[in-house]
């Protein structure tokens, strides 16, 4: 008998497949869930899929997968084509913020659609966000990571007409307090309109992006 | 010299008209800012007015005002007519949380869009939410509210396609620890795809709601 | 002589017999506690035995013991036959879960009592445990675990008679803060007739519930 | 129509009535509640019905009720005759808890169950618990209220064979932290078997052991 | 015998003269502080002095001070000519922040020196620091202060040659947790060079201020 | 020249010696204290000297030194004999608080006195405390230890007319928040007389009670 | 019947007397306990009686008390000759500590003990605790007092031979929290040999002192 | 297509050169950076470039960069000659700050400025203050470093006329909390005039010294 319970018809009912979030998840469980899906063919996303547990598959399950080591995701029976529309971009404050960028960046692509990031736009040094501003303002929706202080999130929110998802990351230290600042500037920000998710949550913001996505190009 | 500067391009640059948030404002800034406004004829929300500072202001003022107290909010040079579009929804967990629902409803009003409130449908009684969630999943996008520990927002996320706005309210007490619980259960959900405003932030909630609106109606 | 007192009348002046909690100590101190009982006969419970604490015990002493990796218990001098009246079951929120509802099971058992673990019901998906609940109802106590936003003992609470025992374990991230979300939103819930244990102490949980059955069946 | 939806299967589904948390509850939707009520005949309990509130409400509804203004409780079509078992006792740390202990009291009371309160056992003289402690193992369950550093309820667990409910309350300053502590030390305790609730929760209590209680009584 | 000793020599010590920090003081030893300064004929500042505090003092020492309700502070025996070079500017990110300007104003005052405030140049609204910035630069040092999350501090650090003094406000609510966010995001900024004092501290910071200028002004 | 200053008259200033706490020292550092005071000739205690820092020493300063693991403390130059008065006793909750209590047992040796250590004596089984009371109330002052929720200080200052000097210890886990529990259950203690030192400070404990000696012996 | 148990023995058994900390307690419960305590002719001093709690009292037992409005205390059946042996005194940093010093005073007046009170000696002026050093170093025992930051506890334990009793107080704001601060500098101090007692916590200060003194003098 | 954005003309705008913070940075990202300023010749500190960064470095990089391991910082291009004038000075409290202080020291020469270390000044032993007081008073900025509870910071601020620079440290243990004590007493201090950078940032404090150096030179 599995221990788990599969959620099979999450995506009819909330328009988000659902995905495996492997912290804390032992070989033999990973492995049986990976065993399952490649059998129901249904395409499945690894959120937190660290490289020791990836390197613990065996080599026939690895062949199946599709792996990022930056994002620590993995892609299994994936094959969408990405929509050339420009409906969500990433913005972060800093290099450091890139590994969730990027776990933003496959879950968007997992359900089919392409984000770019642009990156190191960090508020020390404004004339960087006002350089890519207008481009940024083509986007209907905008995921932001910042880590420290995470000013980021109240410059941007104040530029533009999209809404911003703010993703708080861990990056800092000291009163940064593990991505415990960005989060609570993000939302404690004088800038209204700005929706927060975890610290280094890049899957959510990914998720809420696609749900708003859906529920309006239904129209 | 006034002692406040006027964002007065907000609504063209970010989608939405700058608020006055209230607290914190002594009786003569208030007055100031009052004045100047009805001289410039813009519409303008003011938020977090209190019964005291209500009751401060010169009649004169008063009668130019539409003020809620539930809400505490006041409408001035408001005339905008509703839009009878199902795009936004309230649903909160309690009573309690009705004053915040009432601060969304008026901000989400203000700027043209009607908004009805499902009350007290909190999981302690799971077929509360059952009993309504077809009428709830006619709408675009819900903002939800709740107190003590904030599992409504991660029971809604599983039922519905719509993104959730989770407005933690400061309801409850020992743990609950004025709104921090709900607040950290709405970012720490099992429930993909909830985005987080601020405790007892109903105007921020609305206002997100408004900027994704904006965002997909221009398509 | 001994750095440990052996409370050996505990079983009958409290009802559930003593048990070693082994984080902290030292490998001598651990084989001095075992020999004791093993001189003793007395029937013992070692609990957070880590695999480490347990690969260096003399193979003289492990042969002596039942020992489970998973759940990081070991059983000396055990010989209990396991009632078969549907006393108490395990309910997880996600097979992250599984290493402290073995705790649990393991205590249980270790005092004659059989629980079996519905695994992976957490709320994201109401429909798992309402596949699940008819077969919950039929047991007298319920031991509940989640980690995260810890969502499932309010909902589970809103649906059965039983008391719910719940163990918030450390599974998340950020605001998650190794359980503490968890543990509040048991404490705080808005569904009456929870109680609560220390983070990921499936062992009090265990030692809770047996007190309560003890108590009712001398009856 | 009502903001309120009333959850009248409740005490078959789970064992207890609903019963109405009056805080933050505005005057208007606590005398709807009470009309509603009235009209059903069904007997209900208000906790947390502070003196101002009782005192706004109209002398008509009053009449009707029977308010207790130590345990901020009220009676509604309440005509319940009180078994004379000994199934829960009450044990408060000192006289500053008592008005917490009371609100347990009567929420047992409004079920049918007596339960007797040993005041001010305090540990720091011990002889006091050790003159009451052959008395308090009669009962089934103990339900302990202590504030400060709560060491009461480590000491009686060690004492007893029956399952202690802790409550630990707002009494004490500094570092007591308005019950933090207290909940802390319940849930931290060395002695096995602790269940808890949340700071100054005489009712969830008093719910958690009619809980148990209903469970085994129908064995 | 008086309660206070009087750090006398304090000035030529520190550069800078003792003041009174009135809160929690006893309005008998504020009286006997304003009359041993009175009989010594030097200069103090007195800080947190409230309304209530003011209006208590008999109306013979009240015609010696000069009390201002805004900073809360007074002056007594000064007799001081405000220098005209522009050494100091205080900026601050909304109109709420206007009651701790003005203490800072006031004790740079009360040491010689003229301190102009820039109010309202929130981030939400970029251009509204954009326009003053040049004016801004003129200074050589500025005292910055921001409640809510204190985005200010950083974008103002990008942009300019002075040395930032940061002074978090208490103004915002729920995760601005009373000034502690816009501490955090001071301290914890992206943009190097930021100094911070405590939450509502225009006195510390002023203070700071003039350590700075008399160091430099005697070389 | 050296990075460290020597406080070579501490002793006579304060009655105690200065002892070296080996946390975060380089190895360099280490070395250069340790070679300065066999110059001198005083003894010297070592705290907190790890055994990574310890076998890094070269052996020629090995010999010279006194290294004991568990308490993870050294002496130099240390011929002291042993009090054998009855003035300080040790007293743990469990075998877990044992380092701790050999780190305050081997400075009190290093200043002349003898303390006996009482172990395993938590709360949990009372009957463990009282069977050795008498034993313990032939000491001046008790230093006690424990981790997890501390009950032991209520309990044994309510039983003895000695000052109790409380080492939290980091024992337990979840809501125990590595000693902050029992740090602050003998700082909220019912029992008054109790005074605390930090979190594991064995040394600090011990350095208390020399003063306290030393204080009254001289009379 | 009563709600209190008086531990009429406490004093033989630890050597002070009960008091009576009269916060959260009802009008009528501390009427029956001064009554009780009339009637046995027992010494009794009361803590933290409120101006509030002392106007309603019935004059018949006013009248009976000596009543101290600054440090919030009364004593009943008092009549004690004061020690004039140098053995403990109070050392403040701040006159805004002096409420919380004469709470200790008192306390030790009522045990026997004279402590004459050193106030206004904070660190930012060094030399104010110089000229009082000699003076305070014939005491056997500080108790010292201090809100803000706590340097004092540090810079005092470097200077003398006496054991330190640090009480923090909640002096201060922003950052200090209520004495959270205070508090732990005393906790965490480089100065070896301190002790600290909760927040505010005057009476436990003198207590543990007094315990000291007794302890030694029956030498 | 690099993942950063290079400042070029920070030092221009702000007075001081954009610095690389090197944790989080993967290996690839740093050496992209260190190339693409190898070529631009342009002057670069490194800093928290740990050692296991620096050795995974090429050596064809290494051999152009000057590292420090104590400091974990190195420079590139550069070739700067040190201020003899004694503008800024460095005060630790301890020897285990010194890793800390060497980072503000390299910062500072980076940018042209020589400062002193004066080490192991901790307040326990007031006479090693006092003894350099009057070579520290010759210096106009002072960067003072303390971990544990801080309080040579409030000390040095009452004995000199320089602005200090407060760098808390994450020396100590327990309620130490990784140097947020020493911050909070730098924040919280009774001697005015302090200010605060974040836990360990030497490289911040240099930096606001080298912008009011700047500030002022230009007069």
């Amino acid at each position: 008998m599995n221990n788990f319970v599969w959620d099979k018809d999450r995506k009819s009912r909330t328009g988000v497949a659902e995905a495996v979030f492997c912290s804390h998840k032992s070989h033999a469980d990973l492995q049986d869930i990976i065993r399952f899906n490649l059998t129901s063919e249904s395409p499945v996303l690894f959120t937190r899929l660290s490289v020791e547990q990836w390197l613990a598959l065996p080599s026939e399950l690895q062949t199946q997968m599709d792996y990022d080591q930056c994002s620590a995701t993995a892609l299994l029976n994936f094959s969408c084509e990405l929509s050339s529309k420009k409906q969500v971009c990433i913005v972060t404050a800093g290099t450091s913020d890139l590994a969730i960028a990027a776990e933003a960046q496959r879950t968007l692509a997992f359900n089919g659609y392409q984000a770019p990031i642009f990156s190191d736009l960090g508020v020390a040094g404004l004339w960087r966000i006002m350089e890519k501003i207008d481009e940024i303002r083509e986007y209907k929706i905008i995921i932001a990571l910042a880590g420290m202080e995470g000013a980021l999130f109240s410059v941007l929110a104040g530029l533009v007409r999209a809404p911003i998802i703010a993703v708080p990351t861990s990056v800092g230290y000291g009163v940064s307090s593990e991505g415990k600042l960005a989060l609570d500037s993000a939302l404690g920000s004088c800038s209204p309109g700005i929706l927060t998710v975890n610290i280094d949550n890049g899957f959510g913001a990914a998720n809420a992006a696609i749900k708003i996505i859906n529920q309006f190009s239904v129209d």
